[in-house]
């Protein structure tokens, strides 16, 4: 009996392309859009080259709480490194890393905070860089969850990544995150390669002979681009140069992303990720600390962009176990 | 007889990928490397996705003499807004622009050249300066050749770049240039799409409600990455994230990418082009003012890099009548 019943999942996946999507106004907004912009002939036609498709990470593609996943590596990588660092020991912020203490951290404020990126991010070769987040990434857990960050990744949006793709948009991710960190795990979960994901950097360092006697690239402690707020549209000028057609987001970081893309001429496609599915996931935002969605929330009801209810839209939460 | 006569042509040219290019050490060099990274089962073999191809721009792809055109562009461009500054006709540098006195221009230095670069390139939406450039290539023509700039696309590099993207490489445009200048035309002359074509840019600020009402990206006048010299390396990095497999360049300003290229494991193909050809183009390296070829020549030679001599090599040089 096993036999047609994989071919029958087989059809009905053949069929629906967003399987984790519930019934409901947004599977059948994506679905209505993208048959608007891809059918020939349609007034509303628009040619591949153009089907730019860009969106958020933390959020938006993955979860992003307690802290950011990228944080945790910040973290992880700190207290791996203070064993050649005693004065961490007894210097704020490593201090408040080393104990634990996140309220301590947190009144370090920014500053506190680019100085345990800086020690985390740089001082390194790009290649060692991938090559220690690669390890990282395949050992550390999520601390509710259980699972590698990566099976974090939201099963809803890989498949919504997928369809758009098969449809022959190029999809891109415009992110706050660091563009280095996302590139070593973006092509093998979200199927996104590394030139198409955008991201905040630090500045690098070419060196024509390195320790090992080769061309090197060395991650340097200052920050070159924040991709975040007004800097994301910016960085889609940058590195896009053309304007997108569908953008993703979950934060005020995202609303400048959103307004950019929305104020194009023709159809263009908006939507946010509200966290609403505390059981499943978390529920936040406006006074969330991490992914604060505030005024972009009021902007989208006011401009009845496509808000997406995680708790009622999507029928699975979480690639893991896939 | 016509038609025998075109299918006969079609014959020949789906024979050889590069009629423009005469048979020699460099055409036979570039089958045999990309045969060696796409023959499936050779031990060099490259998957799709890591055939990452880079070139430089100008005298790459297409002319740069007797300047730079993207300053050809700006000196026109200051022209037209003479009428709306009159205070240019008494304030250096923009006074030699106007009465063309290129060697008081050039005595304004480096400060002058970004003076007249911001007041061209700036203060402006992204949308209208696009507009613009797309005019001006659409009139403009080059001094000695009474073309049109873009018609000074070198036909063998047109024929390179379409042959390396039959066999699944990707394309990018790595260039001291400026972005958005040369995204005007990449697509359509080089079949290199924006989100390929990484160049120096000046910053852009966000505008959610600009003079039309609409969201905007207003050009601004301070320089944000230099995309020549080791800032090519680290532009890769930012923008491609992969190292590429090929480049090819033209200039000393080229060196760190090329090196940065062939210090990759595995086969990797690095090249300059050499201006050889006072008749059909230009001759100049090691004394030229616009892409001086020294140090990295001599780099070439060591290293045994591909040199390409213009005159020796090239059976055709412009695109131009195509
Ligand atoms: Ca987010
Ligand atoms: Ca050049």
């Amino acid at each position: 009996m096993a036999a047609p019943l994989v071919a029958a999942a087989a059809v009905a996946s053949a069929a629906d392309p967003l399987p984790s999507w519930n019934d409901g106004a947004p599977k059948k907004a994506i679905f209505e859009f993208v048959r608007r912009v891809t059918r020939e002939g349609s007034a509303d036609y628009i040619a591949p080259r153009e089907r730019i498709a860009v969106f958020d990470n933390d959020g938006t593609l993955w979860a992003e709480q307690p802290i950011y996943f990228q944080f945790a590596f910040a973290i992880d990588r700190v207290k791996t490194l203070s064993s050649v660092h005693p004065e961490w020991r007894t210097t704020a912020p490593f201090k408040d890393v080393l104990t634990g203490d996140i309220k301590a951290l947190a009144a370090s404020g920014k500053q506190g905070l680019l100085q345990v990126m800086a020690a985390s991010h740089s001082g390194i070769t790009t290649e060692d860089f991938n090559t220690i987040v690669g390890s990282w990434l395949a050992t550390a857990k999520h601390p509710r969850f259980q699972r590698r960050y990566t099976e974090l990744a939201y099963q809803p949006m890989l498949e919504l990544l997928d369809y758009l793709r098969s449809q022959d948009f190029k999809t891109f991710i415009v992110s706050g995150g660091g563009v280095e960190f996302m590139r070593v795990f973006a092509e093998q979960v979200y199927g996104i390669p590394p030139e198409q994901v955008i991201g905040s950097s630090a500045a690098t360092k070419f060196v024509p002979v390195g320790t090992d006697g080769k061309p090197a690239l060395i991650k340097e402690p200052h920050v070159e681009f924040i991709d975040d707020g007004i800097g994301k549209p910016s960085g889609i000028n940058r590195f896009i140069g053309r304007r997108p057609l569908l953008a993703f987001g979950n934060s005020d970081g995202d609303l400048p992303m959103l307004q950019w893309t929305a104020g194009g001429a023709g159809p263009r496609f908006v939507a946010l990720i509200h966290h609403t599915d505390a059981d499943r996931e978390f529920a936040y935002d406006r006074q969330s600390a991490v992914g604060k969605l505030d005024k972009a929330l009021d902007e989208a009801q006011r401009q009845q962009w496509l808000i997406i209810d995680m708790k009622r839209d999507w029928l699975r939460v979480f690639s893991a176990g896939k």
